[in-house]
């Protein structure tokens, strides 16, 4: 059994191989033609996609799964037709493959391009969204990279359902069929062998929580993009603006606190704490968040008579995902720089200021995905940057750093034309 | 012992993470000063260096090492001459960091920059030649990233004494001292433990052989890029020039076998074969090279009386390294191109043609990091293709491809300015 999975696991990924070769030089009308396609037969399919759905969430019932869970797994009509629209809109955007990035003429004539390319295979290793299946595979076509999915036990017929409408759309455009493909197992085993079979796959993107995207880390020999987690800080200068303040935080924190690039702590300039923590402070309470501080921020949050708690050590590099925010006083912006190079995850950081000395050492110091002046730590995203789609946010330093959109799915190489020339 | 090496390695890689933020932001001049102060201090200590080297060169004939590996070890005043050269030459190129790549405005007023910075902190695995301990520091050191070099057993006193120097310079120019740092231990432990920091370590490159590679990239935590072997085909079309065919392939073959751009496959149209293959076999042989044949380059050097022998299945994906290569008549430029992305390693392939179809078909089909028209494999190389420098060439695809100069040790962040701009 062990054998015959370790076969299947291999022949798909040596035909995802072959395939990508041919779906990289493919017509871009092609491929976009399969994504239309696609959007359609979603549209059109909304019957037997909910039915299959229903089968996940009869499973989910007997698992005894949450209700958050339950949730991400649920395909409703409503949710099908946004499927379909956020495909179509893939479909319209430019095609990355083919741009010139770089070139050249060398000192003996060699004419050197360097040139848009897609990576090549793709393995997408995700938990329990179903839509994650045609979002990543509608990502992956458009680059021109063969995909390989791997989704979650609790989405295994949803996702089997559109894996077998996105077939029907690339036969039906004409591409190679291998170049999409779901594993049609939920054998652990399976992921196991995908992970070392670097030979053939070229890239693996961990889509899920933190035990996922370790697990794969540890166990790939394939170069792994990672979508970590997003301990977010905002840094109220001593020169903030008050309402620029309060509006940024309490963005930051409360618009959407389930997400990577929500902000869950807070720092603030020794010389504006105690003017400002009370109004922002009152402001995110208001909102129902928790203020978790360190001694100085609780002494001027109680002297205001805002209920707060202390935080814990741990507190202080937490990511929360959650209605809770930890507080501390600084003395400078170069202690804010530190703490956050120290305590936070390199993913999204703001600093609000008037003073553009202040926000250009913030910016320069601080080793993170996006930094931000002024604006809050939620427009780190693929749609907010003009992408127009986004595969994840990669908190790896290699290859790609921030939102992932279309170009970021692309390798390049170099073309060089000579009339002869060897070397000396 | 072994509980003291994990804090040694740990602690190494922790104040590498430190130095790497205060080099991030370090001016340009100090950087250069630096490299300009080293190359004055190898010019400077030739008798240290050679003394240091002559106890690696004893312990080298202890051991019984080849006389091949006895020459990468040996420093001696010329090389020593032509490293310092090689630093001053780095100093001199441009400084990669602080570029911005790509900018906008949103429609909501956002201003986005993405700005060139350093990796961060890269750890560096290599074998036997003391050069790379100065190659690897002043490239990574250069590029502002912080570097930890885990050098091979046979060459340790060597790089301790070159590692002496580069401390010295870079305390000269004031730059933090855990910037470059070599692991004082060949003790192989101190490797498992390095590859394994994640959380301080953003990159490793290994340098060396094929089974250096495979450990590194199995047992590494860490984003590694690698730099693999180079099975490299010259493909010579129906519309070759026979004088061209002639003198690229002896080129990419002969002018220095050793390496990973040289090619070790040759591949001759079947419509051409005939008139081409006696001169170009004829060519190889008086290079002395010893010509692989299938049946059916066999059958045409049998008829011109040139010797060769049969290929073995093997030696048609081999990186022989050596003065021999394999020979195969295809039918036509489809075919190549399949052969190539089959039994290639994607380096650096190469199609002599006048057929301008055939070219452009080769070149976009062949999936490889350097595609030449007319050129020999050979300038698959950073100084080749104008870096000025590299630290290899990466058969990966993710981050950087084919030659790898101060750009692609470079990451990038996003700068984002706004007016107090927050997310609906």
């Amino acid at each position: 059994m062990s054998e015959d999975l370790a076969t299947l696991i291999t022949s798909m990924a040596a035909r995802a191989r072959a395939a990508s070769l041919a779906l990289a030089v493919s017509p871009t009308r092609a491929r976009n033609a399969a994504l239309v396609d696609l959007a359609g037969r979603i549209d059109r399919s909304h019957g037997a996609l909910t039915a299959a759905n229903r089968l996940d969430l009869a499973a989910a019932q007997e698992n005894g799964l949450s209700a958050a869970q339950v949730d991400r797994l649920t395909l409703t009509p409503a949710r099908l037709t946004q499927l379909a629209e956020s495909v179509r809109q893939v479909a319209a955007l430019p095609d990355p493959l083919g741009e010139v990035l770089d070139e050249s003429t060398r000192p003996n004539g060699l004419r050197l391009r360097k040139v848009r390319v897609p990576i090549g295979v793709i393995g997408i290793i995700y938990e329990a969204r179903p839509n994650v299946t045609v979002d990543c595979a509608v990502l992956c076509l458009k680059s021109g990279n063969a995909s390989i999915l791997r989704g979650g036990r609790e989405s295994f017929e949803s996702n089997r359902a559109l894996a077998a409408l996105i077939s029907e759309s690339i036969a039906s455009a004409g591409l190679p069929g291998d170049c999409v493909q779901l594993i049609p197992t939920t054998d652990r085993a399976a992921l196991d062998i995908l992970l070392r079979l670097d030979s053939h796959i070229h890239c693996i993107i961990p889509r899920g929580g933190e035990g996922l995207i370790r697990f794969v880390a540890e166990n790939s020999t394939i170069p792994v993009i990672k979508h970590f987690t997003g301990v977010c800080f905002v840094y109220v200068d001593k020169a903030a603006d008050a309402a620029m303040a309060e509006s940024i935080v309490v963005n930051a924190k409360t618009q959407r606190p389930g997400v990577c690039n929500a902000a869950e702590q807070l720092l603030l300039h020794a010389g504006v704490a105690g003017a400002l923590l009370p109004r922002v402070g009152a402001a995110l309470a208001a909102k129902g968040v928790r203020l978790r501080c360190d001694a100085a921020s609780a002494a001027i949050l109680a002297a205001a008579g805002i209920a707060h708690e202390p935080a814990s050590m741990g507190d202080f590099t937490a990511e929360f995902l959650d209605l809770v925010v930890a507080i501390r006083v600084v003395a400078s912006v170069d202690e804010a720089i530190a703490t956050i190079n120290r305590d936070g995850s390199a993913h999204s950081d703001a600093i609000v200021t008037a003073d553009e000395a202040a926000a250009a050492a913030f910016l320069a110091g601080v080793d993170s995905a996006a930094v931000f002046w002024n604006a809050s730590t939620r427009f780190n995203d693929g749609f907010e940057f003009g992408f127009g789609a986004e595969i994840g946010v990669s908190t790896d330093r290699l290859h790609a750093r921030g939102p992932m959109g279309l170009r970021e799915l692309c390798s390049y190489k170099w073309l060089v034309t000579g009339t002869g020339q060897v070397r000396e």
